[in-house]
């Protein structure tokens, strides 16, 4: 992804630091930075009742055929889950985030990814409004999210789906030594 | 602001929405969106010991004059804090945010705002400083926020900051009656 998007020179992610940023939070789902995964599987998944410690209930769609999961997903046994025949299609990154003129908090959406080998599916529908359906169950009054601006598919796809698009902010960026600098300053 | 950013037609702030949002929480500042304002008195701030339940220290600078005030501000009343000849001059406004791409969390700035009558004073540059050296402090990666294209001047002096200006990117948001859309799908 951050190839894709031209910024591997400030890819800094571990394997450690996504652990810890993502699954090691002690509040709940939607109240920190949460990850949402996206999982594909050829058999039915059962509609059991889930855990009502989180405030985010799994959402179970059994209306896709994934008969021939093996000659669509090369990359299968890389993306198994922690369950019998289960793999990871993509996935959906959210934190909670406010804005001064709006009445309610909202979500910001800070990525979201479906392997090429399931995109066309719609899944990229179903994980956008997994977010807006949780932002509005939460009472959440927004969710925002970036795009580059030579992504015109993806735009269009955002626009039909009810979003505002506001092309005139820029975004400002931080980090590494500049940041550092400011840390050690003292007036 | 939000006519400053001919956003009026999205402003839904209120007094209340603003005091649950920015003071009510339980979470300590820069866990969830946190206000700080600027504060400014013809007489100098004592340098006491302050309240150790926060993990923000008050930054005082006795290094500007203000004899004037009276002067300078003629809306003195109207921004009189609840102490004695204190006023408010300004406030910038902060959550703790994420990006995929970094090791470290952030602050994501969603405002900063000095009063017309005390620009030029370097203020903009103190809010901003304290921004990035909290984030610094709190062991986070980045600071982010958004700029008007317009804004050449600002632009300018976020560039002479030592922030990156990332020109790609266009802001999404969902809100209103689409996001409310969402919540009563079913599929």
């Amino acid at each position: 992804m951050a190839e894709y998007h031209g910024l591997s020179q400030i890819f800094t992610t571990t394997e450690t630091s996504l652990y810890n940023n993502l699954f090691k939070s002690p509040n709940p789902p939607f109240h920190s930075p949460t990850a949402l995964i996206l999982e594909i599987s050829p058999n039915p998944f059962p509609q059991t009742n889930h855990s009502t410690t989180t405030n985010f209930v799994p959402i179970i769609k059994n209306n896709y055929n994934f008969d021939n999961l093996e000659i669509l997903d090369h990359q299968l046994e890389t993306y198994r889950s922690k369950f019998n025949d289960v793999y990871v299609a993509g996935h959906v990154l959210v934190y909670p985030s406010y804005n001064g003129f709006f009445e309610k908090p909202g979500l910001f959406l800070d990525q979201m990814f479906v392997r090429k080998c399931y995109r066309g599916m719609k899944f990229g529908k179903l994980l956008f409004s997994v977010v807006a359906m949780q932002a509005e169950k939460m009472g959440m009054g927004m969710v925002d999210w970036l795009v580059a601006d030579w992504n015109e598919e993806t735009i269009n796809f955002y626009e039909k789906m009810g979003a505002h698009y506001i092309p005139e902010y820029r975004l400002c960026k931080l980090y590494g030594d500049q940041l550092q600098a400011f840390g050690r300053k003292s007036d």
